[in-house]
């Protein structure tokens, strides 16, 4: 980010005098401390992160705001108190999304000379809709690990592997493929399991017959992946094939739509007309896609209830899927980068149905 | 949990007619609800788990509560105006200390019959503090789960594996052996990087003369292990040695004087005094402990100022250690389970100084 720039483009209309970013995305995005522990205070005039002694010495290297030191002795509200003074303010945005109702009232209770609080809502998250090419970057390199490691990972999936076992590997993949962590608990849900769009892994073995879904992402820098893969075991019978199929259908044809001007809500409803006509309408239980980055769920949404514009380079997930209670389960998952005719699709692994 | 206790258990005083829990932990301990998506109201009369259609069928599986499914045509929003209607309430608790401001507005701008909002504090956090029997076995068996992988890990770590590379080692041994996820993010830290406590794994390659420091843990079934061992590679030197065995007496001594009774901050103050002692007061800037459960850090903490008395089936960290910032670092760290005279150390791996 340009530093002089972010009370500007946070309030422009100047609802008010400054503002404190305490979400430890938001704050690493604005002014690059990646040590999470700390608070920043911006104005037209000042630019500041508050942070205590283990994290000055890398806060000095990653950021260039100026840099202050919380102590026992001098603590944050102290400091703000001092802020507040110096600069005369008497209004005060906070990250309405993401503070805590107790921290909030904590600095009503020490800045008695705020007399208006404004909550920012989103306007932080909003900067970071739109990925800048050096995230991409970061973006592209943390889906070709989490891909490397699945297609590794298919090499040694057998019947009598447990859910667990399954992520046990994949994750230890991912992790020597230079993951620094993951984006999300990784789902690994087999025959029935699979009917539950969130299952957690399982000591349930594979079997012959199952359809068996894989949801999973890493970090790199911070950054996610998230993608999501249904194969099966075996000998699969014809409602299978016919729910993959339908779901593969949708999740093409959203794709095959997805541009720049196109409306969220609109991509959900081409997949959903799809699943809807094919009779499983009622199995279709969630939205479309969603936005990532820094955060595994970012906005916009690809949901019903979305009516955002897409724009270039904001990523969206594409994850229609169907979920037949007490049977089985199918969700196929891309993430795509939104282009100007089009959109690039980070996910290059095959999707049509694999029996192993 | 008693399920018909719940109200009585949060709001002794009657303060509010009736308690939303939003804590994902909170909930799961109250409702047993593992889903996390959801949103809990209790009242003297119904206690009711509201959640989306992709945990409704989990949900019913694992809670004895009643449960509401939320859509889009009828939002939780919808269900609280319902309940707090047919209940006819109007004064509300909600747990301020983990709800974000932005959520605790959308209810109040919904449920406009409520005229008194109650903030809970930690009423719901406080009842976690002591362990039952079964959450015990838990926890037991996830530091089993970490102390087998670390024994594991020992035998292939040499010079020249990074600190990457280790952790990718520990965390597959910890999930091939049953864990359920981390606890928290994985510290190992080597050489001069072990100077810092909280130092992020790096691509460091271990080096003879050494210390590396190793800070993991594991859930298992939700429940969180947290030990810390540092071992050293090769040669080691006097002022190493001399630095161990000062932190290891600090925290056997603290050990010794654990049970019911004792105050949190005495332990610290016995652990502190040792390294203030031998010199190197200034150079451990943490506190001594903290208790876990189903979250990494719960209170009370052995710390300087906290003064909570310890009860039976409180688990506390004792983690005592010196950073010498540029040189190295040693941090020795185990998990007890206070009782009626001593305590349970659920670490059961040797701490004195392992060279390999």
């Amino acid at each position: 980010m340009n530093k002089k720039d972010i009370y500007g483009l946070l309030l422009p209309g100047g609802a008010a005098e400054a503002v404190l970013i305490s979400d430890e995305l938001n704050m690493r995005y604005l002014s690059g401390f990646r040590g999470g522990e700390g608070l920043v205070f911006v104005s037209p005039k000042r630019q500041i992160l508050i942070t205590d002694s283990r994290y000055t010495e890398q806060a000095a290297n990653e950021s260039e705001f100026e840099i202050i030191e919380e102590k026992r002795e001098h603590t944050r509200s102290d400091i703000l108190k001092e802020l507040v003074r110096e600069e005369n303010i008497s209004s005060l945005a906070y990250e309405d999304l993401s503070m805590r109702c107790s921290e909030l009232e904590g600095f009503k209770e020490a800045l008695t000379g705020i007399t208006s609080w404004v909550p920012l809502k989103s306007a932080a998250n909003d900067l970071r809709r739109i990925k800048t090419p050096e995230e991409l970057e970061l973006l592209r390199k943390a889906f070709r690990i989490s891909q490397e490691a699945f297609s590794d990972l298919l090499g040694i999936i057998r019947p009598g592997m447990t859910e667990k076992e399954a992520r046990a590997e994949l994750e230890y993949r991912m992790m020597k493929k230079g993951a620094s962590g993951l984006a999300f608990a990784t789902i690994i849900a087999s025959g029935t399991n699979s009917s539950m769009p969130h299952a957690i892994p399982s000591d349930r073995a594979f079997e012959n017959g199952d359809f068996v879904t894989f949801d999973f992402g890493c970090h790199y820098e911070g950054y996610c992946s998230d993608m999501t893969r249904t194969i099966a075991l075996g000998e699969v019978s014809e409602e299978q094939k016919e729910v993959y199929e339908t779901v593969l259908k949708a999740q093409k044809e959203a794709i095959l739509m997805l541009k720049a001007g196109v409306k969220c809500s609109d991509a959900d409803r081409t997949a959903r007309k799809i699943i809807s006509d094919a009779g499983y309408g009622q199995y279709f239980g969630h939205g479309l896609g969603h936005s990532l980055g820094l955060f595994i769920h970012e906005k916009p949404a690809l949901s019903p209830s979305d009516d955002s514009i897409l724009q270039e380079n904001i990523l969206v997930t594409v994850e229609p899927g169907i979920y037949l209670p007490g049977k089985f389960g199918v969700r196929i998952e891309d993430t795509v980068i939104i282009a100007k005719d089009g959109c690039e699709d980070l996910v290059y692994l095959p999707k049509e149905l694999t029996i192993l």
